[in-house]
């Protein structure tokens, strides 16, 4: 039911061609998710805060790049994540503006400025350098969701010392996102030194046992530091969504 | 909002008090949940055709009496499943009209008189004697979802002539539940054997390999007879449930 | 043994040369099968009501076409799945009047008219666009076994005004083949919201501990909707067969 | 080191007992951890901002009220989780002002006045009766972690109705629990309805291919919903600790 | 159809009453399964050539009972296995001439004389003491199957002198039934010693990572030693069943 | 120690070079295996009775080819198996007397003639047409392992006519090989028909709940026809070892 | 063939009772293994340098008793492990000189003064208070087997400090014998710390996703920390005696 | 702070520019880690005792490349492993001093002279040839890393007579790697021969029910033999850094 639809219904209740009973029942039929649809959809942007993103793996380049199109042409911010090359080739020759980074995998459009709508900046830690592709897609993530971002890399914890200078810097962050592949010990120590968010990424790095990020995934689930949250592996994506809800100054 | 209110909004329609405009913004305002909770609620219960029932497993027997006890007392007909012995017995002394049977594991009352409303016949069958509780709970099930219901049992494909000597009550069915552990093959036979909708139900029974009906579930996915659908391990409610919606004569 | 035979053997018995306990000896120790598998499957095709269809994958392009054309040969209208490009595109060479989707990897060739023996239409429900090869597989099948179609695409549980938009059409289907991948949630949802028949089929989108439609099955498996069934992953196929055993008038 | 030997050291050398470089010599083969360790000890638990609790599960009754006992004894707050009836109701025994919570197995012990520090109310939503225990654990864990709690219950997926009801109090919250098991699938319809931080908890409930919350577990790491993070199955303490990290107005 | 209407059918042909096609048809239409039947049946225990036997597990003592004493009535040597205390000292009371074997948890009831009918010994290998009850299991079955056992215990491949010692036992029997938990690599070890079948039979002795059996399962399944193969965990039944349809003299 | 070593220790020793207690001392020090080898070495062709064979997979073309030129020069039958097309026409060129299968994958070069061995034929039954490069890899192993082989193919358990037709092959042979893929339900069918020793061979044929031959490889674990044995997914080679023991007039 | 028998074979030989080629054809000819084992056996205990030892998991209270009361006359040191209190305390009772621990599930008897056999202290490390029994399992045998031990318990990475402050131990240890649940992140942290071998233990702590110790198991073999080797879950038995080989100051 | 800042420090204590109070509150809440980590750093290539390594996979040519010329400046001895042809042969072609070894995957670089630092020789066992790849890597690791290395190759358990043959190899190891794939049974055969540490390597060998590995990832982990470690699949350079922390000499 459009609001044409209703105006046209409230009109004939004003003008005595409906009863009021029967008004009440045509609105009670109307399939309310008509209704509830538009309302929804309006909202949800609002809701969400973030723009609209699509995920690239599993659709042919032409599709990609339609979608895309269309997106570009709204004037949204847009991105594109799990683009293999030539999918972020062909989307950076379309878009000039765009850009396609090798390592995240990840196309970023950006139209509309980009200001810092966060709490404090989120920190992205990530342990080894087979890690960086996720952890860099979560922080290309974060920062076109608006986050101020921190990134730092390599900080395995087999070298514990590594990790422990740059302690003050994942104190001063709002939520810290932890990528980490193999046995995914990572969020367990700095969920333990620090009292922020930890929203655990684990990856498919590794062979053999690490089964293709599984292990990694499991010992985040049984993170012995409370607080600790897991996403999916390689789901760096979806670690810098939560992480901007989370750090959002004002709730959507 | 309820439909007095809605109600009220079109009696102020009516008598000018809210223009028509007004009335829209209202209307679209509107949660849209709360007409529409309502109007699914209605048409909910004519939706699905069957009566509530209620999983006994993870409740308390008091739990499950306190609930039990509400049903019954709207008159309705009830179906709890999964029922230990003690629940069980506790049910039948509390609802001397009902039945608790201890090979089903389901306790049914039966207040409204039950009409065979299917077109035609629900066969139940099962591969072995430890598979009868849950083909029992299909069949209970189903009966009391107002189908008629044919069990047959122990006809296993080690031993295709005690099978095939029921080909003819197989052919009659309008929809066959099988039920069936281990390696989980007599869905495939059935289905190659008749052409109408076969529902699997792997069972727990047997040991080792048998992961609690992990083989006879991957079995029936696996069907090479085209046609096989299949629901949870030991759940012959569900398969009930399914073939209740197949066997309808109308859509509800 | 065949009719001859039988033959043979009555008119030994009208003729005195074989006594009635001679001829009951032989006919008993007939071995069944002979006699068994001319009957069955004399009656098989009449029972199924379907075309013969071919699974391409785990074939080569010669074996596929090869029997591809006998079937044609018989004049039958004929149904292929699971073909890559090369498979398909030979295919379409082959036998101008067929048709190659290479988004459903199906080739259907129709020598026979189609026509509608369902009670009603087969709604064929995606949930996102890297599940369509998997539903139009679906709607491929279903359309070629002689049911009406209806297409839903891209209706997510997380856009839950998308879903309910199709409400009516969802309403007014025999049965409703549910096609998604990730969580799998789509059918609880679709199942709640309906009381037709509803057939789960997960997909393999996804990645990580989507574990290639694991996750998706075991959701689907798991549904707390009642009367909902599932196939395997990806098997477009045989939930178009299911529904059609479901969606006949007549029972084959 | 203690902080006397260190006075102690920096004595003799402004004594000259002891010169520069052999201080810095001294200094730095110092164990660095016995430093540190007063250090991190000090700030932990300002950090973490929540009392020290206890799982009680694998501790035997004495072990569990011998380290409450010590808990209590320094006017903290305590919580001790996953106790069985024999466990919990010793400790309410020893504990007159604390509090068993059977449903939950918590024991819950208030020697310091909870004040709110969050930044809103946390809401605690759980999909059906047998995942009330878990829910209940999150919700008494969120409490008393200081943080205002709205729990709401029974909202599964294949009742949209129940759940869209509660829109408004999932919208006001700034964070969100949903535990459920079967499918799990309830975090991705929130997910999509809310803009706020959602954490789901899977829950060990259902049975066959539920395999004790796995089938939940990988449909929540699954969400389509972007924005969900996931904890360990049955975990309502962790996803509550988590909620605390995300509601808290100062990082701690 | 009885042989009394084949007989029937047959006097109507001869008298004339059924024409010969009308005979064929008749024949032609029958269900061929009630002829099948009779004649499998009858068949079968010749084929098989072993008595029947009953699973005691998932049936009740009351159950168990009831089928032996059907069986024992018969005349039938009997096997009951998987039997609890409970169970097999219940029938061991109603069959005094039958065997409860606590170990084994089988009962053997001899009403006809074994008489050996094997081409060879059966071999019957147990790894260690936690593995004896599934080689007892294989041991008394053979043995009632009517073949002569050989049993050795004690053998595992950490201690290799221990089983060389056995080799010419080894080397005498027709089949080998080797029963190993933990890592399951004593039927490699003799596969590559013997040049007779192999029966391995995985035992779900051990903890940890050996899962219930799974890991023996795997290693047998991976044997690098030709010709070995394998059954179900823990089916010592399934071994001796098998060993027996190698060793009989005579296809059954 | 060669038998020329324990030659000269003995003429020590009768030579009184060597008194009684230090030839003992000697010879219990010795190390068995050194005897023992080549004992052992000696049997073991004669044991196993078979020629020797390769795994192809896992071995560069070359190191299959030198292997290969090893075994010919020996004047003794060849078999590789699992065999890509490069390394088998690589062979095939070399070894003009042999012959490479592209279907089987396997290469065989007889160079002594063969003579049936075994107590009546092998039979390799076979499911699907896509189970057919595995039946064939147990053919040709079992026909150089010098065996008489019966083929029978594309005989499912969906379609039990095409089965029954085949029974007595089936019932003629010593040992019946059933390869199958998908449920691996032919395995029971078949044993339940017939006395003989059945070895099952689950293929990796299949998709999505198929995981590569788990599912048949649990469907046969969990044969519920008694005296059924397993080998691992896709072991053709093994099945027809296996079944040359068995099939053996006499033992090695 | 005992030393006796080659006594009086040799004395044959040198007799002339037997000539030079007969003694060497019966040489050749001994069932290698029967002078082999004699030989292994011998060496045996010598090369393993430890008591033998009992699992009591599997065997009934009075099988272990009667293998401990064997083993205990031949005045050796006695362990058995995982033992039950029944099993202990009947043990205790038997052996007033030997000592069962409830909490490590041990029974020790020690006949033989325990001299400390190795090249340095073997830490027993522990990250929770549920890790204990398996941690003091491991103590127990590592100090039976004739090392000096080291306990450090509860030492978790989320509290990196405890740790830390026991870095000295760590380093002065020979082996170190690491025991964890949950994540299993303790190996890798501490392997980055010391450079003496790791052996990590796994244990079946903790509830939900981990498994019964598979997430911690998975998380210690892909750890990152070079030169951690990994045992199975709870067998802090054989990560003793891995520490043992490792420690020995001669090679046995 | 680095030790100029602590020189600082002290100085200015001495100088009386800062009190001994000031001094001891400076350096107490001085970062630990500053302090930590240098001296950490410094300490750890002495302890550890071993060159740095890189692992090849999951990182580009150019990424190894580059970080191999760093390493190579610095003067260190190199191993990079994991590394395909391609990355292999590019290092070769930069270092003309370094060695790519194809089988093995790896590319060593030696710039200081190697001394063996070990107690004793390294053995290298090897069940097949499919195996030696993952021996290779352990063997030219354990090189590397200042071991005496023997290796033995081909030595499976069935066929045990080629394994006694090299025992006493076996009993000169001070450890000895096993490295093995299809059921993993070769390190207890080995660990019950010998006594000295055996560490175990899966190999990712074999098909089907071989899981890449994981049917002898847990034969080794369950191996009847005690005292046998384990590390992840393929894992030969973690088994030779254990092996290299186990054989030194000195500790680290």
């Amino acid at each position: 039911m459009h609001p044409n639809d209703l105006e046209a219904l409230l009109a004939a209740v004003r003008a005595g061609d409906l009863s009021v009973a029967e008004g009440v029942a045509r609105l009670r039929d109307l399939p309310f998710e008509d209704a509830g649809v538009a309302l929804i959809d309006h909202h949800r942007s609002l809701r969400q805060g973030v723009p609209e993103t699509i995920l690239g793996e599993g659709k042919t380049a032409e599709q990609v790049a339609s979608i895309v199109a269309r997106m570009a042409a709204r004037g949204h911010n847009v991105l594109a994540t799990r683009l293999s090359a030539d999918k972020g080739n062909l989307l950076a020759a379309q878009h000039p503006a765009g850009e396609y980074d090798p390592l995240a995998r990840t196309f970023t459009l950006v139209q509309k400025p980009l200001e810092d709508l966060g709490r404090g900046p989120v920190a992205v830690v990530c342990a080894g350098t087979s890690d960086l592709p996720v952890a860099r897609e979560a922080a290309n993530t974060a920062s076109l969701f608006q986050n101020r971002v921190v990134e730092i890399a390599d900080v395995g914890v087999a070298g514990l010392h590594r990790l422990l200078a740059h302690l003050p810097a994942l104190r001063e962050a709002t939520v810290i996102i932890v990528v980490a592949g193999m046995e995914g010990a990572l969020p367990s120590v700095i969920g333990g030194l620090v009292g922020v968010p930890v929203i655990a990424v684990p990856t498919s790095t590794g062979y053999g046992a690490a089964f293709a990020g599984v292990a990694a995934l499991l010992g985040m689930l049984n993170s012995c530091a409370g607080g600790v949250t897991v996403v999916n592996i390689d789901n760096g994506f979806g670690a810098a969504f939560a992480a901007t809800r989370i750090n959002r100054r004002t709730s959507p």
